[in-house]
């Protein structure tokens, strides 16, 4: 497929590497920043570009990776009439892209991706296409590069934009208290790694609630207020212990 | 080194079988259930016994892993003068084992070990003796299975008990929220678990907050105000994201 990628932070370049590799004939990499366009091009085998007006109007695909921001302002600098173009955020609505191009589409990836680690090696896809008949393309862009992908709705979209923070941004939360405590007590992280692993290498993709074990779930008083004392000299993550103990109550009963 | 193990339960089989392949002579298995012991006795090339008057009184090293319950009530059940006596829980005093032995100790497994799946390759141990040169005995057995130790006092070992929470009982509520938001989506779980592995998966030891993201880091209230109102059905996850939000924006002040 011939693909031109609009913008070089984390996901044009993760992406970008990977349809490459997967034998897509990436035409051109859009950047402001002329550096980073002609990085990311020079390993893609593509042209670089800077100026809007010189995007090629013969690519089967355009796929934008832009800020949030930069993709409500994007009818203003490009337009692509009649051509197929996605953008590729978790949370922006579709319509965003009406003005640039009828033809439009999100092949959102559900996974945190960083430039400065590896790309991980499965990045499911969802998809939304204006066209149903669209869905089919992005579909097979997802399995040429072996990731799974499912056609969805912007409101499940939108939802698992949301879900994604229950399983990264507050995990890591979690995990950052936790060095903090382990920090106070001078021990190492690395003896609470090994747990942490555990955890998350259980998940198989059945309930994880199957696996919850500890006091609030057995409704032992004593270890609950004990952990609260502990924490008497961090007001917030003692009423966060006190709330997620509580969620974890309201779950035992439900499940009862 | 000569065992005796006390106790039928997860612990006692996943210590049981790693030291018993270690080479260690695992002398009985004390168990109220004839059958366990039995089964776990014949596994570790030990004696089954249920009479608590048949353990003997040669072995180096006495290790009970029995409720924490049931040790509050163990020296109406057992005397060890002069024996070496360690117990395996997180958070019960080590004077808990006073009137059964004055050599007592405590060889905590940091990890969370269940019957049903294999035991975990790495299990950090947190060692208190109640005299100090026990404590070399201790860290040379964990070695002997292959496993980090740290000598710590009574007070660390029961924050550190504290800590494991944080990453293992509470990222496991979240996971299951985050599996109940799937299913209303009818988006299967599996599209999270790359995303949940690789959160664990980054984690080297380091301080985990190098690795927040995320609409609470960036102060974004317009995507922070969808997800509360995405949870309006559900009352207390909404305010579990609202307190998990304000730690991530106090941490985030304080990093600055």
């Amino acid at each position: 497929m011939k693909l031109v990628l609009i913008g070089t932070g984390n996901i044009s370049n993760a992406l970008g590497r990977l349809l490459a590799n997967a034998g897509h004939q990436v035409l051109q990499v859009y950047g402001r920043d002329r550096q980073r366009a002609a990085h990311l091009a020079y390993d893609t085998g593509a042209a670089p570009v800077s100026d809007w007006k010189a995007i090629r109007s013969d690519a089967d695909l355009y796929i934008t990776a832009i800020s949030d921001r930069a993709l409500t302002g994007f009818k203003e600098k490009l337009q692509l009439p009649g051509k197929f173009l996605v953008h590729t955020a978790g949370s922006v609505p579709l319509n965003v892209l009406e003005g640039v191009s009828e033809r439009t589409g999100v092949w959102y990836p559900l996974q945190s991706i960083r430039g400065d680690q590896p790309t991980p090696h499965k990045i499911p896809f969802l998809i939304q296409t204006s066209a149903p008949e669209d869905s089919v393309l992005l579909r097979e862009l997802s399995e040429s590069i072996g990731c799974p992908s499912q056609v969805v709705t912007e409101s499940v979209r939108i939802n698992m934009h949301h879900a994604a923070v229950w399983v990264n941004n507050f995990p890591n939360l979690l995990y950052s208290i936790a060095y903090r405590l382990t920090e106070e007590n001078k021990v190492p992280f690395d003896f609470l790694l090994p747990l942490l692993q555990e955890t998350a290498d259980r998940q198989n993709g059945t309930d994880p609630w199957k696996w919850q074990t500890g006091p609030a779930l057995r409704n032992d008083t004593v270890t609950l207020q004990k952990h609260m004392d502990l924490l008497k000299s961090h007001a917030g993550w003692q009423e966060l212990y006190a709330k997620m103990s509580a969620a974890i109550a309201d779950l035992t009963q439900k499940a009862e």
